[in-house]
């Protein structure tokens, strides 16, 4: 017999979370005037998690990825979304990100409630080949929207090629193919003046 | 070596797919006045799949669920989503959509074309496991929202219970827990005049 309190405790968790939908990012869907928010990033990269996965470095559980890439904006809910390159918001950041991460996650009854905050920690610490492969299809799409957006949220807020090299170059560590191409994408923009 | 030529048809389909953020559907997002995009639902529904996965009848490979997920409306960059009780968009629809995927997966070089087009095509014709319990997940969805925006989609387009019995029955063929809780959601609606 299902446990009809168990079940509506994870609707309630899919009810809560659908406010990823009105958390705004500084990308906007390329050639849209709109900001696009988390709820449709998550899904992109879940996507690009599967389409690039011959790209990770190491051998990855994917589902491990898929699973780490669809909660791994969740915190945003109750802390927002944080610009990569806005250091004014980094204090404390983790500790309100883990403490939105505890609130959210508890929604849902245990064990499920530890495997999905393990899962985001374990994205948020890149240790693991799964951590660090995700990362890198996290951070490969700002090359692909800003390069299809003139710069996009680069050029938006000023942001250097020393920056961006600098913040993405963890990229590496999980897919070296992806780095290389966001080197590459990277010049065609300066090239552009994109950046 | 990295094909780079194969790489960037690869960055190619992904921004290609990006033109789902701007698809709209007629549920909105829970308390908010906008339509939701087709990006956005596929998110909820990956993570729907993973929270729910206990509930599947039959033994899954959940990977090729989310994959499924993941893309099942990919075609509407090119079709347009079609409302689950619009009988009048259904004439060719099948083929619309057939095409649509023949041309969106085609920008990926093979074997991943294939790969990806033929579980569109399981999705679509619900005879596996996996698309069966796909399709149980996808269709809890707008039980879940509509509960939640006073009847939503079902009180705008006057829907009737028996219409919603008739269209989502099939989620007892991938997951039976699911359809009951649908069901008991359904009364609950009624009991509120939400439908």
């Amino acid at each position: 017999m299902t446990s009809l309190a168990k079940l509506r405790k994870q609707i309630d968790f899919i009810a809560e979370v659908d406010k990823l939908k009105g958390v705004l990012r500084r990308t906007s869907p390329i050639g849209m005037e709109r900001k696009e928010n988390s709820a449709e990033h998550s899904w992109q990269v879940v996507l690009a998690a599967l389409i690039f996965q011959e790209y990770a470095n190491e051998k990855i559980d994917l589902l491990k990825v898929v699973k780490m890439l669809a909660l791994h904006d969740i915190v945003e809910v109750d802390v927002g979304d944080t610009f990569h390159y806005d250091k004014s918001n980094q204090k404390d950041l983790f500790s309100r990100e883990l403490a939105a991460a505890e609130r959210i996650f508890g929604i849902l009854d245990q064990p499920q409630k530890n495997e999905y905050l393990n899962l985001w920690k374990e994205f948020e610490k890149r240790e693991t080949a799964e951590a660090r492969y995700a990362a890198a299809v996290d951070r490969i799409m700002a090359f692909i929207m800003n390069s299809r957006n003139k710069g996009g949220s680069w050029s938006a807020n000023k942001i250097t090629i020393e920056q961006v090299l600098e913040k993405n170059s963890h990229m590496q560590d999980g897919a070296k193919a992806l780095w290389e191409m966001a080197q590459l994408i990277l010049k065609e923009c300066s090239a552009q003046g994109y950046i």
